[in-house]
């Protein structure tokens, strides 16, 4: 697999910043499905945390193709599209830590103290094939 | 062609609203795009205006599943998912009249002022096949 491109610094500020991104995944039938949630980078990648149930979770084991919509938070204007590939699902004691991190990040809270069910979290690595500035 | 369904209060609210939408369509290969942009709505469609020779316009000729994301610009839990198509490309005058009411709703001037150039616009209606409120 081939590792796409680099995100360049304005997806790596957004993704490391309290920035609510649109994750967009295939349907079955090959709709688009769009869910907003927490984001995150390794500087090298976007990393989306997700329950692991999720009809989300199931269509990138399907068709790993997505598109990242980051926008800052406080300016629509300052905003990047990541499209790219899921090219790894990590699960278990890292998948979870890396949810309570988030979560610290965005609400400044242990995980546990918004969701103490025992969920299994899953951690999406994606890989940027393309990275499109607004017009 | 079936007539969907309703859009819902939720979706009809934020669509009135100063709300930033991402709008989803579908590349040639069947990747997901997502753009942010600014929307309206008719009480029974989402209505998005565009420039007519974007990649977007192209994409919904072709398949015209669409996602469309609200999301509340001062909540972001406060937000609902349209799946649904395009069954409508209004061009011409209605067009090129509604981008400068959505310019007068959101930044209150005329769209001249932001843009001088004599581009065409179109305006997609969407019908619903799906609304999601968020788990």
């Amino acid at each position: 697999m081939d590792a796409g491109v680099r995100l360049g610094e304005d997806a790596i500020r957004l993704a490391k910043a309290k920035t609510y991104a649109t994750v967009v995944t295939l349907m079955p039938d090959g709709r688009p499905q769009a869910q907003l949630t927490w984001v995150d980078t390794d500087g090298e990648h976007i990393l989306v945390n997700s329950p692991a149930s999720t009809q989300r979770v199931r269509n990138i084991a399907r068709d790993p193709r997505v598109s990242v919509l980051l926008v800052s938070p406080t300016d629509p204007m300052d905003r990047v599209e990541v499209r790219g590939r899921v090219i790894e699902v990590v699960r278990g004691a890292s998948a979870a830590k890396h949810i309570d991190e988030l979560c610290h990040q965005y609400l400044g809270i242990p995980y546990t103290e918004i969701n103490d069910s025992d969920e299994e979290r899953v951690l999406l690595k994606i890989a940027a094939d393309r990275v499109v500035e607004p017009g």
